[in-house]
């Protein structure tokens, strides 16, 4: 399905960095939904590069949503949200080499060089800000059915944030007003300080988020081929620079015993729960009801000001490239808005299909 | 949609662990591969418990094949196999306390306690069995047009095994021929010893994955939402106990810089290549060409012979459990040719999407 | 999707007419839907050839669910049955020149020649025995939950059988037990005769289904691409033989004014309902509550004893054919079975994802 | 999939007639194809009311696309064009009373009321000008492959318009250029009176299409669910007031014996073709290389002056209501562009199935 993403609740993506316009279409909403435009500014300006640690490019994100919307509600049609390319500078971006680590080669290779180059062209990480958009419209109503998403920088240029609390509640709210989003404001100074070192260096750094989402009923994915790891992780590895995605410990699981791996069950206040949640809150690709937990690698921004060895793939010779025009030296707490946006739209997707249309807008939790 | 994956080429997956029979549904297969009765069966046994490090279960893995094939070769119409389950003892598996780790909980939330519990039902590992058996009929088919797949135990119980070597096609078809896939046998050897040691304590052992594809043209993939990372993590975290997936460098990237990241371009033999290839042969989610590489990390076997705390689903109660019947001490080893079950299927589909139904089929490469 | 139809509850045929076994898999049921056995041997009884009027071919049908059934109840996991090609005389049906109005010749373009082209393979109507095995699990299903199919051969051989009567409840609970499905036995009579005459001279006969569902809930479709009309023509147009559906009063629409096309709205009994359904239960695409009303024409069977001009596809060279083997005069009535299979099995779909996966098997209407 | 229909070359609805814009997505196109604005705007043009036997609603389709095209050519990425809503009355429509035959009742019930009214809202007709647009710029690449669609009234008002004649594309190629598209003038005169009268009373009249395909390869279609007919009906039932569907003779076909209703092989300069066409190109679902013939039955315009019984979904009482406003007494003769469009969307969706992505831009026919 390409650019389209879900199966009852679909979100579509178009757009390039320097076409006049980007947008999404959400599909499948629950008629009823409030739509907070202010919400969704918040969320954009989130997403938006800020300081010095970021592009130089800015983008006022005067989304408008041309459809699916009336008198402040979902209609339960197609939801279209656009966003026009304020600030684009195209003379920055000519065709030129192939920048490493960017899909410059595979898009001229994909599409035979018909390709729109200029700023990544649909590759770019601003159509992000469509997505981001599109899934500012049912966070609220997640969270109004009682479930929070929440991201944070748990590792930038080698530095770790601390764990989350055992607050977690507390702690996604929290992230979720940070334009930066760490759980120690101190190790959050450190990250944009190296941020700032590679900066100047003309180089980039990486690092990983980590994401817990509180709420969830148990029951949610299925046995095979769409577990919620299968379609999570579907929707994680779209999002530019991810390159690694594991659930609960993930890799680390793979040097335990299964005697520390299994979370043992227990009742608490009459409940099912896990004593430990090494698992994340999947067994069996099928949500337990714990915090689903899940972190993801993201790679340090490709687009970097030191000379590169590189080739040209309109002439097919080898040359060198030192990338120009604005860019980010790290990428990770920006990808947090996003991680945080399809991971949105896929539980609503799972939720739809599980509970029908109606479920996200029922008042009943 | 859940027990079906891919969109030209699919797959669909049915049965239980202790039903009658189950079995795999591909479609949209070339017409006019050959089908290698003695291949699927070879494959059949790679996946089958072997040994002290393995299930004392023993399965014939009968295959017949009942539809699809026609006179030795695919018809283009859905081929349908199915393997009996000869040996199975339902009496060692009575619904009884969730066994952590296990789907046993989310099973009974999600079916409402009507789903066949016997031997973990459409969860077990054993339907897997049926998955290995359709893919070996398109491995054969990619091999034909140069793309090679192969995995090995990179590490499991702490122990490494080494690297790919710089003669990847040599080591992907040497490692093709192993029962325990690694490319030391020495370490080999430990990590069976660790695997025993673990099983004497009633306890088991996870590791990791690591699957290498040669051969695979540049240009497969999309950018949002279908790209190679998205569609290939999608089928396998759907791999029984593989909780983690990461492409190229993966979490490592994460640390790096982006001038180490950055895998530089050049041209040898007039092709274009990466000097590196830490972005495991993906660009913005598209194929260069590289080698594609990722790794899978295997939890533990969450079945263990030691006692664990956990809960009734029926009763609502807490209890104590120690689980009985046959199990792996390690799983990780045998999830290998699931991986490359999974790898080849997804390949199948995007490349089928890519070029057309027939492209497996052509001769020329 | 090919050989898989529908979006949360699919359903994946394969087989061919002359292979061992032909089958089908249902997924995305809901758990604890009771199946009834005898029911599906009784449906299969109903699409089978008897008598004068239907092919020599007797087929037992001998049915064998091998998983998504445990004690008696869907488990919500896949369901796949199978069924034996018991009676198969390959010596009847040996490659030769393409059957006009048949299947051959696309098949030997489409697939290269590699297709199983004995008694029409994956393309024989034999394929839809697996149909109505799969269909007969929800049928019941839906009847518990107030929604009644039922269809009546309302042309055959021009003659038309009498119009449904006021009480369709009560039509439909009695053109279900019907091998010969007319309201007016008479006119079934006549119907037959004709068949035999037809078959008398070589030829064959087709005729127009009727079908009625009774108790669809109003507000089911989408406005655009998932109309009802498209799901369900979708769905029909797949079942052999059918080149024409119409809803309501489909082609006569044409030649009325919208004065007499529009069903006026009342309220009746507290409900909306429409004086008149010339519209067959569905405006915009979207079920209106009232009866929804389709009629199917299928073509006369294009196996004939009758002498025809062809080709032979393998030599590229006219020819002349007498189709040997045995088949039927008329399909018409047997296609019964299959458009309210197909009817049923796409309506539990749209109401699985507009209520949700659980919505089949709740207590409450 | 709701608002999206395809799987390899897909497009995307949305707007409402009343908001401020409506738009289409195309994804999955093959990259390089020109795109030629002109021809865009004439066949929105060719959509667009006319004279006085339509609305007097006038549109600019003003369409702009804002995506996937860069130098006069498809990128390859999603194509989305967007169309502003120039001339809304919306004080013409207030919720009112559910007008007979339209969605207003259905939508209420299904979005509980939070659907946009406004004249229809995103059940309007006004939304196929998207897809008209979206469609336009695949038709010129199917031309270039010899692939001609071309639909005529074929009745209106209980007129007839005459046969396709034996040169099927200059019949083609000439109506593409009429907007009351007719083989035969003086009928589409007396046609045009027929509307002209019904208005006056403040009635309306419907029709039937008849569209025809030539140059589509033979082994398109798939033989179960996904057949040619199954694909075309799908998109062809969701053109508002469509409400029937017939491949080649259709429902005449019922009434044929099969010695008829079988078309004879043979060759003709070297080709397999059939001598004459009442299966419509299809056999068993597959093209068969002849021209692919469809029926539509076009519904009387539901919007109507006259006065009709009807009731008020919001307060569930019986009215009257006379509609008012601007509305086509015929909509038949507009449906037909949008019946080319949804053809020319499904044909690219199955092709690049069949043939890869690339297919529709190959110079090699």
């Amino acid at each position: 399905m390409k650019n389209t993403f879900g199966t009852s609740v679909t979100v579509t993506l178009f757009g390039e960095s320097h076409g006049p316009e980007i947008g999404a279409v959400i599909d499948g909403l629950a008629p009823g939904l409030p739509v907070d435009e202010a919400f969704i500014a918040s969320r954009l300006t989130l997403r938006r590069p800020a300081g010095r640690i970021a592009t130089a490019r800015q983008e006022a994100d005067a989304f408008r949503i041309v459809s699916g919307v009336f008198e402040g509600r979902t209609t339960g049609t197609p939801l279209a949200v656009l966003i026009p390319n304020a600030d684009t500078r195209s003379g920055d971006y000519q065709r030129g080499p192939a920048r490493p680590g960017h899909a410059d080669y595979t898009a001229f290779t994909k599409y035979h060089g018909f390709e729109d180059y200029r700023g990544g062209g649909h590759f770019s990480g601003r159509i992000t800000a469509a997505l981001v958009a599109a899934a500012a419209v049912v966070i609220p109503a997640l969270q109004a059915k009682g479930i929070l998403i929440g991201t944070h920088v748990a590792r930038c240029a080698g530095i770790d944030d601390i764990p989350f609390s055992s607050d977690l509640a507390a702690d996604i709210l929290h992230l979720n007003t940070l334009p930066f989003a760490v759980l120690d404001p101190e190790r959050g100074d450190q990250m944009r300080k190296a941020i700032e070192t590679a900066a100047a260096k003309g180089d980039s750094v990486g690092g990983i988020l980590e994401t817990a989402v509180l709420g969830l009923p148990a029951g949610v994915g299925e046995p095979w081929f769409d577990t919620v790891e299968s379609v999570l992780s579907h929707a994680l590895f779209s999002v530019p620079a991810v390159k690694g995605v594991e659930f609960g410990d993930g890799f680390a699981l793979a040097d335990m015993n299964g005697s520390q791996a299994n979370d043992p069950f227990r009742i608490r206040d009459g409940k099912t729960v896990t004593a430990t949640n090494r698992n994340g809150g999947v067994n069996g690709g099928i949500t337990n009801g714990m915090p689903l937990l899940f972190r993801c690698a993201v790679k340090p921004t490709p687009s970097i000001a030191l000379e590169q060895q590189t080739v040209n793939p309109l002439t097919g010779e080898e040359t060198v490239l030192a990338v120009k025009g604005r860019h980010d030296p790290a990428i990770v707490h920006r990808a947090r808005v996003v991680a945080d946006s399809v991971t949105a739209l896929a539980l609503c997707d799972l939720l739809a299909l599980r509970f029908g249309t109606d479920w996200l807008a029922a008042s009943d939790k």
